[in-house]
């Protein structure tokens, strides 16, 4: 294993998911629900599998596909990107970020991260030869802190990689956060990543994609993907907007990285982004229902809740249960009670600011939630 | 763009893929089928959606795809892999590559190439901050000079990068070079990355995994796919054989390059490994015919051929029809003739080498191949 990817172990998502198996736990660990998406998208996809779309696509996405996603960030956003020169396809988002990282950074760029994070952010900027700058969202609302950001940049600072709605902690970025940041992308011409992958399970206020701000569409690679979003995370089908310049230089690592992505689902993930506005909406009634409901259980267990404004994940303090070491809770808990969380430590620079914490995935259907609920009553 | 990746453009496979589409043309170029592989196979694929299989898959691969990768090795092979610590499924082969070298290479190492490679090699090695040695297999018969790949092995060299059957030139490499080459990485200490993807198209003589040869199997990264040998190159999923230790490090980097595999195509591609012998031998049965009524038809042309032992693709001297450019060639044919195919100077680190030389696959159906020999026929 090379210098740069020392000390990066297993992701905690393998390590977390093989104790679920081993113990047959309830697996709230892991970002995937336990039910797939509409029939229609599935339809879809065996349709193209059918007729034959099993060869190589095009190395920057079906064009059916860039075109459906271009004409959702339209609807949603009113953000306007060319499906050609300004969309592209990933086998998944985690490809695109890697991709956009070995693309934009050179050996020795500086790259601030906002801890927690999903834990690839750290290991794409380290394998791009770049530094991981971190700043801090400190519980209970995980806030930043103005100060804490403006220090982290410096004149090596190529870029700010945002996640909103955020991973783990559910915390959706305010307006008022995202000006901060633009005016800071923009005094010191910074190039702003943003991970958007959950802007559709939102609960409280409303997701802004960064790129709607005043001067940022030009300066932004928004990342997003269809997994979260349709319910089918195995498909792995990612993609990014940004304008020409920074799309051609993406396209440049993708076509070294994957090349393309799977054919037949990019067919059926082309009628997807185009489904009607019911869809999005009962998407989030079904998800709230989902959160309240595993929010409200943890509550009555005695969990400190942190109750998310978005994605499909809660973070609980687990001191007020007498526990204080997330990994070591998460690592008893497939064994001893039959339930799998992750420990959120591992998703910090500075692992001491998340020893307290769990995060749950609440992606699941009721009987999941209210069995592991249930299993969780037995806690030692 | 950053630096290391300065020059690499688009590849030759995008540009030769939109010029046919564009000019309707008979598409030679780019290594995809015109027709899928066998019906068991899509029919799994689709059972796996319905079934539900459409959530993430294990980081490393689907349990049972990984044994039967194994199975498959030992069948062919007899090459005796643990499915658990030994194999790993990737996002395509490209994907194998590029997490391969990230994981094994630091900043400075040397990788020594084949000359001309499959594109993605050289910029996988760059983004992994490594440093290409180039050995050109040369032209007629594409054998390297052992002098030179000896030259070419410096106190900072890392890797042997070998495909074999090996792409664009058809060659297979024999067991006396093979040898020569096990013993260089044994006497030097040298990790051999082999891409094998083309393991099952070999016409003449037969392939050998370098994985074989005494003292090979526990230095060596045996890389392969699906998608050529049973005909769904848009599945996109690849694999890599390696012991547990360079297992554990190649897994490192690629659960932050993609994470893992489209689930559904991973159930089906784990029928596919095990399929009968039967299927192998009209497998290459069925090529052969095809590689010889492509060779003869490019030969009544009046195109010097060099006969390709393997893969799906074969080299023709353009000089004998008057021509002397590549590039310029194919550039020319879509739009005047109606035929796509690669010119191979873009796989040289010195284009001077192939300029002579033009690449066409052959991975077509029967009418596709004679009308794109009927259409060559009107050669300005
Ligand atoms: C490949 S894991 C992606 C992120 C996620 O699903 C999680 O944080 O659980
Ligand atoms: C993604 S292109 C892979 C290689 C190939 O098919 C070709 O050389 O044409």
């Amino acid at each position: 294993l090379t210098a740069r990817l020392q000390g990066f172990g297993t992701t905690i998502f393998t390590e977390m998911t093989r104790l679920a198996i081993q113990f047959g736990a309830v697996n709230l660990g892991q970002g995937f629900p336990n039910f797939d998406g509409p029939d229609f998208i599935k339809e879809a996809a065996i349709a193209a599998i059918r007729a034959g779309a099993n060869q190589y696509c095009r190395m920057s996405g079906l064009p059916e596909l860039n075109r459906a996603i271009a004409a959702h960030q339209q609807h949603f956003y009113e953000l306007t990107y060319d499906p050609d020169s300004e969309v592209t396809v990933y086998s998944g988002a985690t490809e695109a970020i890697c991709a956009t990282l070995q693309a934009l950074c050179d050996t020795g760029d500086e790259v601030v991260l906002f801890e927690p994070f999903y834990d690839s952010y750290r290991a794409s900027v380290t394998m791009a030869g770049a530094v991981p700058k971190v700043v801090t969202l400190h519980a209970p609302d995980f806030a930043y802190r103005p100060e804490e950001l403006e220090a982290a940049i410096t004149p090596k600072t190529r870029a700010i990689l945002l996640n909103t709605p955020h991973n783990p902690t559910g915390k959706v970025f305010s307006r008022t956060e995202l000006e901060h940041i633009a005016s800071l992308c923009q005094r010191f011409d910074l190039i702003a990543i943003t991970d958007e992958v959950y802007e559709h399970l939102v609960y409280e206020g409303s997701h802004v994609p960064l790129a709607t701000l005043p001067g940022m569409r030009e300066r932004t690679v928004l990342i997003s993907s269809s997994g979260k979003t349709f319910s089918f995370t195995g498909w792995k089908v990612g993609h990014t907007c940004a304008p020409p310049a920074l799309t051609a230089a993406i396209r440049c690592a993708h076509q070294f990285v994957t090349f393309c992505t799977a054919t037949p689902f990019q067919h059926a993930l082309a009628r997807a982004f185009v489904a009607d506005d019911a869809f999005f909406t009962g998407l989030i009634a079904e998800y709230r229902a989902r959160r309240d409901r595993l929010c409200n259980g943890l509550r009555e267990l005695g969990f400190g809740v942190l109750a998310p404004a978005g994605t499909y994940f809660v973070m609980t303090d687990i001191r007020p249960l007498g526990y204080a070491d997330d990994v070591e809770f998460c690592r008893m808990l497939p064994e001893q009670v039959g339930v799998a969380a992750i420990p959120p430590s591992s998703f910090y620079e500075r692992p001491a600011y998340g020893r307290h914490l769990v995060r749950w995935a609440f992606c699941k259907t009721d009987d999941v939630l209210d069995e592991g609920l249930r299993r969780l009553q037995k806690l030692p």
